[in-house]
């Protein structure tokens, strides 16, 4: 598949009556297990990407580092990519854009692009936002890659004003209908009525969520209408879940089957660092 | 503490009555979660470490990409860090020794040799392995850094010949006597009866074995002896056997309860991006 035919299907996707559940990965052979197990794409979790890096999730890597790490994983699958390219790492909507173009270049057919600032937790003015999301779509076009834009904003953490859920509404009507998003991300919506309200008001256009505690199984996101359910960095906190076990078994009960059970071999773990064959 | 006094603390954890639990992590947070369970020393594995950048086990990532992942790790570590430097990276004892200079100057106090090649499954010469040793050690005095030399012999796996066990102990008595090699480390030594012939015959020097089945339990090997029990790539492995385990759930049963359950919060993922407070 050339990137071009990777975006289109990656549109496509999004575009059935099941809903796409989306795998984060944060490495190369994370992104590879979630390609060979049989998922239709894979994202990046910027959190879980970043912090095998050295870095805290947020915008502290260098673009350069950044770019890298998810070029390693582009080249290695076969199915599309989408990034987590978090606010855009540019205060400017030019500067959004060119990074937009820079990612698409290391291989990623989607991104999602937050709207808030990690350092003082307020959301971008929507205007801003809506500049940079046009010209991440402009450089899209530029470069003839159709990539799915997940627009996601936190007004649902950040909003300033009491009717946090309004405001996500107005911000994700925006970003699809002036924005040319192509599926919406509202940070922290979790229960069923919640939910349902959201994706009722923006007519059935994709949702996505993200998986945690509380939230509907997938069967009951399916009937609200969800379109795409992502793991954002959960699977590498069940990785790192899994490490914190496997040590404390180790030092107090002097057991290492933790790490001998259910594992894979090493042929095995050097064929993800290769594309699949 | 400073890179020396490092050093030093990891000489001592391999002449303690109680033998040394080494944990083999593939990046910034595994090493960090190691840290934080209270394992006094973390090693990286280089399988796990190569796979996890796009590399299969090896020399075939660069050497600047290798350091730049190691020095990665050891910024943020506290604890003694030591690296398995796979062959040495170089042809020539000269090419190892600079090499290890810089892996020292990446922050590492203990390293990881292994004699034989990759490409062709062939042990290299004893003596040329040996030049080689000495030439890392002459580098590490040069930087007054004392750091640890774990000699690997692939003897048991590929040694010409029949009597492969009496080529790993003639090996492993070299290292240690002539390369002034700390630790020594058979590769493929299993079982109860090798492992506690192995040990005398090495008039009880310290020897490390690797985490796999069949091995005997960490109480038993500490009777027999042994100095040091290392993961290997095992926490990669076990690692990437959960994220299967995970992505057969989602698709099979659309069930997410893999991702959230037993796992860490996206505060603890982002304190493992820094050193400890």
């Amino acid at each position: 598949m050339s990137q071009k035919e990777k975006a289109q299907t990656f549109r496509e996707l999004h575009k059935k009556k099941e809903l796409l559940i989306l795998p984060n990965a944060w490495d190369v052979p994370s992104a590879r297990i979630f390609e060979n197990t049989g998922f239709p794409a894979v994202a990046t979790s910027s959190a879980g990407m970043m912090v095998s890096l050295g870095y805290q999730d947020g915008e502290t890597i260098s673009k350069e580092e950044f770019l890298s790490a998810l070029n390693r994983i582009a080249r290695v699958l076969s199915i599309p990519l989408s990034a987590d390219i978090v606010g855009g790492f540019g205060e400017t909507p030019e500067e959004v854009g060119r990074f937009a173009g820079q990612v698409i270049q290391a291989g990623a057919v989607g991104v999602n692009i937050e709207d808030f600032s990690h350092a003082t937790k307020k959301l971008h003015p929507v205007e801003l936002q809506l500049q940079k999301i046009k010209a991440i779509r402009n450089q899209a076009d530029l470069l003839d890659i159709p990539i799915v834009i997940n627009a996601r904003t936190d007004a649902l953490r950040f909003a300033e004003g009491e009717d946090k859920m309004q405001e996500a509404i107005s911000r994700a009507k925006a970003y699809r209908d002036e924005g040319r998003a192509d599926c919406v991300y509202p940070m922290g919506l979790v229960d069923h009525d919640s939910i349902s309200r959201f994706v009722r008001e923006l007519d059935f256009f994709p949702v996505n969520v993200m998986v945690r505690k509380g939230l509907p199984s997938i069967p009951e996101l399916q009937k609200l209408g969800v379109k795409r359910i992502s793991f954002g960095p959960t699977a590498s906190y069940a990785a790192m879940g899994l490490l914190k076990r496997i040590s404390n078994d180790l030092l107090e009960k002097q057991d290492f089957q933790g790490l001998v059970e259910g594992a894979i071999s090493i042929d095995e773990l050097n064929s993800l660092a290769i594309p699949r064959s």
